[in-house]
């Protein structure tokens, strides 16, 4: 008799253990965004635009969670999340994206899906409203990875997306930033006597620069990545940063982690910081923070850039490190709380 | 006497020995180059088809063996060899690219320099007749690495480079290209009720890709790779592949590798190939030969892609797999003899 109530104990505990380990399995949800790094310092800020950045990146992570808490796929979750944040025209993507030197809005973004390394990006575009979801068309409607400029435009138009007049992008802020940055640069022209692009850059990137992102990773293990961005203010040539660049501001795969940049783009392309996260935890068994912190805090500043990122493991672990005086970013868990940050701890 | 005859021996010995040392190091050099895989069987090849194809390769090989042999960098090496494969119509880069399904020719190219990670990179440009220069003037004159369409063309053309009415791309062997695949890709429209984009693409890939490639090593010990490209026959919507794509079709750093990919773009974008190589040799300690042979006969296959790379180590060994039918390849080393290649051996 004792043999049997050991025996049914047993099977009781291994039972419940059993079972909470499945509803802790279902429930391990994660959802991290970014709103883009540089020089942002508390004494620069009113109470009101903190609040209204901190609502931003709060709306990006419910969005987020009212996907994965239904049991929802990282992939929609990231999609949701970015597209909130393109509508929200304080964030350098879709509206409130920077001008560039000709007066124009033109947008990349990039997603990936880390279940089957599905990859989509557009680049230069300058009529869809969601070029995150664009991306997204790209990678499930089409052959290809990556588009840009009107063939994008054409491609997502005829996919049924939302296209907009360029002129919805415009913002006044944005529109004073462009003013404000060519009249800097003209300066700088006449002060210069050098050639020296990087240097002018450089003194400049912190008001120039600015992207969104998202990393999930669902209740079924999928892990997905997205980034989406104005580009940069004044910017000339086409020029076109990380952001679309699989590998470089945009990665994801479910055996390591999803990856979403921000910061001084050509940096992250020569680096391909996104993909050398995931490599350093594939091949060199770093962890998510040890990878990201040796990107973020010794390669892009050792080559002379700087930035940060958001990266998400398998298991849930994640990281937000960024080498600038801020960077907007937030989390939010399976408890439904979402918690945002813009400044260094 | 006698010890002082060993002595002297010794010191002759060691300073021959050091000697030899020194030239065998001042000597090695190597350039490796690609004119693109596909289903290229020597049953559907002229002999003086086969001739002028081993003409092209030799000539480009030549051309970067000029370079290395009087001391020259990598880097001018790469874009020499790059420049007589644009220049060649045989080849699907420069004049003799493909044409979009608008009937233009779009080219795109990167290069990158192994010594500082410095990298540039052209996509969708029609007038200009070296898209590789292009690129080498994007990394060096601007602050950028990545241009794209118009802004990119001005750009080029700011900074000397030689400008081209776009009809100076056609050949009538491409125009014909364009016209058979138009076709094809009608009937199987007609024929298929999927929307499976894939498969069409799959059947027809062999014809439609293409890339000419360059990797060199210097007397000075730095890497070097160069990648350019016309695209892809007959394709729509500003597509982009991975040639210009840093980390993807093109990678180069002096503690690795340099290489440059072809084949079908897509998945060499998904797979970041060229910058896995690099870091299965970084972080896995894999020889360059088996680096290489992770990806083209392993990842990209079970993805369900194909096509080949170059590689090229900083101690002079390389590789060039590739899991098509052939491969347009070829070696010089400092003897100055070119090897080339097309089918299996």
């Amino acid at each position: 008799m004792k043999k049997i109530f050991s025996l049914f104990t047993l099977f009781l505990v291994t039972t419940v253990f059993a079972q909470k380990q499945t509803s802790e399995k279902q429930q391990r949800f994660v959802m991290v965004v970014h709103g883009g790094a540089g020089t942002i310092l508390k004494k620069n800020m009113t109470p009101e635009k903190e609040k209204a950045y901190m609502a931003g990146l709060q709306s990006a992570l419910m969005a987020g969670y009212m996907v994965l808490n239904k049991g929802g796929s990282a992939l929609d979750a990231v999609e949701s999340a970015v597209k909130i944040l393109e509508d929200n025209p304080l964030f350098n993507a879709g509206k409130g994206a920077v001008f560039t030197s000709e007066g124009r809005n033109e947008l990349d973004a990039a997603i990936m899906n880390g279940k089957n390394l599905a990859a989509g990006s557009v680049a230069s575009v300058t009529t869809i409203r969601h070029p995150i979801s664009a991306a997204r068309t790209i990678m499930e409607k089409s052959p290809h990875v990556m588009m840009i400029g009107k063939g994008a435009e054409t491609f997502a138009e005829q996919n049924g997306l939302e296209v907009v007049d360029p002129k919805y992008f415009y913002t006044e802020e944005r529109w004073r930033g462009l003013d404000r940055t060519r009249k800097d640069d003209s300066l700088k022209k006449l002060r210069s006597d050098s050639s020296n692009a990087m240097l002018t850059i450089k003194e400049d990137q912190d008001h120039k620069f600015g992207t969104v992102g998202a990393v999930a990773l669902d209740m079924q293990g999928n892990l997905a990545a997205a980034t989406s961005t104005g580009g940069m203010t004044n910017k000339k040539f086409g020029r076109v940063g990380d952001a679309p660049i699989i590998g470089a501001g945009t990665y994801a795969n479910n055996a390591t982690c999803a990856v979403s940049c921000t910061g001084w783009g050509e940096f992250f392309i020569r680096l391909v910081v996104a993909k050398t996260v995931s490599d350093l935890m594939e091949y060199k068994n770093f962890s998510v923070i040890k990878a990201a912190d040796e990107l973020i805090l010794k390669r892009v500043p050792e080559l002379g850039g700087d930035g940060g990122l958001i990266a998400l493991d398998k298991n849930g672990n994640f990281s937000m490190p960024f080498n600038t005086a801020g960077m907007y970013r937030g989390y939010i868990k399976s408890d439904g709380k979402p918690v945002v940050k813009i400044y260094k701890e």
